[in-house]
């Protein structure tokens, strides 16, 4: 018999989550039954959408949302031998019991020298996010130009790369000067800081005078509505969060965008990336290629222990990480 | 030697054009040069777009930019026989000079029975938006819930009656009874007025619970915003106009859209007609065969005189015309 930790929303978030919003419970695991196998998180992911998803899908006492890199440490599923490692989306728990339906082994052959917690990131949901939201809802191509903003964060920082490979220009938005300087050492053609610029009309405009065929959005509100000014007729805007808005206890307005939607034709599309799951050994063996070639780098920020969870969700919220935020139990 | 009546922008529209905008001048045309036509304009449209376009491409003193119905009455072109009827886009004139390369042929076969004004409504730039904005951007199928606003308009009414043609559900909005009550005789399977419903909200999900699948917009602003929430998972948005922004002299905020554009994953998407111009053959043959056939119904508001051309621009963005507005010179 083991005993799990688990974080529990134990207040539903008003305005941004503070630690006493959380609790963290004790769980005696009973024992395995057959076909079952007890899991150890060892990595695990804090993400922007389980600020909104909180919201949404979840009522107080519920245990938190969330994707863990995790190992088998019991099993009695013939189908899965202990030490193996898994991708899983049990929520923050230290310890789980799993039939094996819902986990997902790890790509194969996963080099020694990367961190397992690069499956949560850049080889990972995040990676997989913006690998199709730039295939397929920005539909870039070669020569085009590419506006990304959060964009040192764990989606972000795979944008840029992926478009620079891909031979875009890139221009990226980030809200702290050493995220800038990271940006520009990732091969950003164009980079600055949202938060010190005088005018985020002129940035963009100083970054890229003839606008953006794509712009893959990370923040939402007022970032957004300034940018679809600057796209070019036939521009692709793909929505891919809003973090901007998450921590809204009213929601925030702005001008509405039908008239430089229609002047330049632009095509707008939320995504979720579940849509290509279908594909997703695809992705993942186009983003491990890049990772092995050097061409993608990566940075995470690594909060140790499990009981500070909360404190790297909310800083993940703050955006107090360089690259992808995730717990090392 | 012919001498043109035309109308002039005087001064730029402060929010709702004013009579006093406008100016009725007098232009001693010169003789007609080897290669040219003398036209003279039948019908003339008034087209909400005329009121954003005057705003953007447009200067005081220029002629209103738009399309007419003309009729060759004098010709050095012997391409071109006087007498026949062309579309063209030579703004607000009575007579005006044409090499010939601007001009349209009204699609082959006319019947006696149509009104030639059609060919500015239903079969000409509306209807076309009409058909490319279903077909392209919305991207329908049969069964799918269709909504529409502005849905009496010239636009809007061929749209609900296409998405009918092609086995969807339709819902439309107008701004007053008769227009509702002219909805229904079209066959749409729901109708309400959004300026008496005590909550469009409401209205949108009576008039379809389980939300819509396409919904294409005339209107922009607060109705937008609204449905934006009732769209179905891979909803579609055509962003076709928004009449309810164009009178602004601030422009007018709203709730961020991001958040359900995610959820959703919705595709909202702007256009011009113009971008399917090398179909344009297609799409009024089509649109004249259900005409013909009885199955696209029409209803024209005509103002007689082209001294009321102002007015009968103003009448349209009031919203007072049921279906396409022309003035018959």
């Amino acid at each position: 018999m083991a005993t799990a930790k688990a974080w529990v929303l134990k207040k539903h978030f008003e305005g941004f989550p503070k630690i006493s919003d959380f609790d963290l419970k004790k769980i005696e695991l009973p024992k395995l039954k057959e076909g079952e196998l007890l899991l150890e998180s060892v990595f695990l992911s804090v993400d922007p959408y389980m600020r909104l998803c909180s919201q949404m899908d979840m009522k107080e006492g519920d245990i938190m949302i969330g994707t863990q890199v995790a190992r088998i440490v019991e099993s009695k599923n013939p189908a899965f031998t202990v030490g193996t490692f898994v991708v899983t989306n049990s929520g923050w728990r230290t310890h789980f019991i799993s039939d094996g339906k819902d986990l997902q082994l790890l790509p194969p052959a996963w080099p020694e020298s990367l961190p397992k917690s690069l499956a949560l990131g850049t080889v990972g949901m995040p990676g997989l996010t913006a690998y199709f939201g730039l295939l397929e809802v920005c539909k870039m191509k070669p020569g085009e130009i590419v506006l990304v903003n959060a964009a040192a964060g764990a989606v972000g920082s795979v944008v840029g790369q992926l478009a620079k490979i891909a031979g875009c220009k890139v221009v990226g938005c980030a809200g702290s000067d050493p995220k800038v300087a990271y940006l520009k050492k990732l091969g950003f053609d164009e980079a600055f800081n949202y938060k010190t610029v005088t005018s985020l009309d002129e940035a963009l405009r100083k970054a890229s005078p003839d606008g953006y065929d794509c712009f893959f959005d990370n923040v939402g509100g007022e970032f957004s509505s300034t940018a679809v000014n600057h796209m070019k007729k036939y521009g692709r805007i793909a929505v891919c969060g809003a973090i901007s808005q998450y921590n809204d206890s009213v929601p925030q307005k702005g001008p509405y965008i039908q008239i430089p939607m229609i002047f330049k034709e632009l095509h707008m599309e939320g995504f979720i990336v579940n849509r290509w799951s279908n594909r997703r050994e695809e992705g993942l063996k186009a983003l491990m290629k890049w990772v092995i070639e050097g061409k993608l780098k990566y940075h995470e920020q690594v909060t140790e222990g499990f009981e500070n969870m909360p404190a790297a969700f909310i800083g993940m919220l703050k955006g107090e990480n360089l690259g992808k935020a995730v717990v090392k139990v």
